[in-house]
């Protein structure tokens, strides 16, 4: 349990959630991670927006963009890096599965030390392993970041070794969507390649941001099926999400790789 | 949020956890639901036995039966019917999907009224939809009554009229998994049939139950695909929980169907 004075609950300093919130009891909820530099949230507008986007699809009510503005002013400080969460449940309900009439959603943000592996892996390239777990497709859920987590724990725990940067998760029927905790692009053939999240995975605001800028570098973004074949060919990979920004892949089993131009590239872009 | 008396958090009472729970950020948990008849929990050993089940297939330490008994004891008074539910999380936990080295479970216990509805549905029998939303299959979580309970959020939110009892949920693939909180079984060829729960949906304890005891009315069960033709055609439908342990199903559709005696019988057995 960290300090209470680091997580807001709707405004408030507060470290819990009532038992009965349906977060806690069904994973009714969704939730972003933002980089914070310097007091400053990364993605800011795009990730409030996305957050109201999968909260929509859950049909959960937001709160205005400015209930989130408030959280961060009380959160954050001037300096340094930091990892801001935030969190929206549907809120304590009566038992069973009916949201109640009147939704009072729970607001939470939590402010976190920033991770500090990430800039060495991102200079030297991140290790990459498959994961054993297949994930199973669900189109109502695909794309959102819900609080359903279960296929993401039970694959980051097939490996404990911190030499290994991240798993690659596949589809039941072979098909690569992205990492436990990233999504994923390939070069190839001159365009970016990144998996289709309309049968499971989560769509990351890091991915939306490297789609929305890859065209400064003359770069086109597609997405399609893709393969392991079709990772293991490729001239660079790439994972990415809100505090790595974009790891270059330096190796996956055997396959190794120590160059990372267009990478490095979109990584300078993103952070511009 | 119910009063702090009727909910034990660990054995202590409590109504909140820490939002930094497993439980509350990733779903990461199981849970049981016990009818509790005069003080006594029904089919106690075998609700603890499958919490214990679920939890080990997570990876989640259980704490002792002991542990429970005292929930139980401190929560449950001498007279009436109340629902008591179980919630085991993987605890609290750093940002991240990796559990914590040395994990700590959150133990908790709720009681509730029981609902009103259960005996008069019993006794006329259950109108059933059919749902929409399809079910993913994952193998992986396929049968245990976890916390990531959003396909049913989902799924029990495509309806809101009282006189419609439970929907029917179908996986992609068209065949049918269970209802939205309860499983189901068809009596047909003078035998039961009730759905595979290897590739989607949470395997009951009332479901073990009459599984069970179906013998004694000289019943077998067999567990196999069921798709929606076989419901229709069949000659009893049930849906059963550990609170309504078995509703006959009156309507589904244009189906109607007006006399139970294999689900008045069985439902007779299981409350022995």
């Amino acid at each position: 349990m960290e300090p209470s004075g680091l997580t807001l609950i709707n405004g408030e300093p507060a470290s819990d959630l009532p038992a009965q919130d349906r977060g806690c009891m069904y994973g009714d909820g969704v939730f972003r991670t933002v980089r914070v530099v310097d007091g400053q949230p990364q993605w800011w507008r795009f990730q409030l927006a996305k957050l109201r986007r999968d909260a929509d699809r859950l049909g959960i009510p937001s709160p205005g963009d400015e209930a989130w503005e408030d959280d961060l002013r009380k959160l954050v400080g001037a300096g340094g890096l930091a990892v801001l969460k935030l969190v929206l449940t549907r809120g304590s309900g009566q038992r069973g599965y009916l949201p109640p009439e009147r939704v009072q959603t729970h607001r939470v943000a939590m402010l976190a030390p920033f991770p500090e592996q990430i800039e060495r892996v991102a200079a030297g390239g991140a290790v990459l392993r498959i994961c054993a777990l297949r994930l199973g497709e669900q189109p109502r859920l695909a794309g959102i970041k819900h609080l359903n987590r279960l296929e993401n724990v039970l694959a980051r725990m097939e490996w404990d070794a911190p030499d290994i940067h991240e798993g690659l998760l596949l589809d039941a029927a072979g098909r690569v969507v992205g990492g436990v905790s990233s999504n994923l692009f390939i070069f190839v053939g001159g365009e970016l390649l990144t998996p289709r999240l309309d049968r499971c995975g989560v769509a990351g605001m890091a991915r939306e941001r490297v789609m929305g800028i890859a065209g400064r570098l003359g770069l086109t973004v597609r997405e399609t099926d893709i393969r392991l074949d079709d990772v293991l060919d490729a001239r660079e990979v790439m994972l990415t999400n809100s505090l790595i920004r974009i790891w270059p892949v330096g190796r996956l089993e055997d396959r190794v790789w120590t160059a990372w131009p267009i990478g490095h590239a979109l990584r300078g872009l993103l952070d511009d």
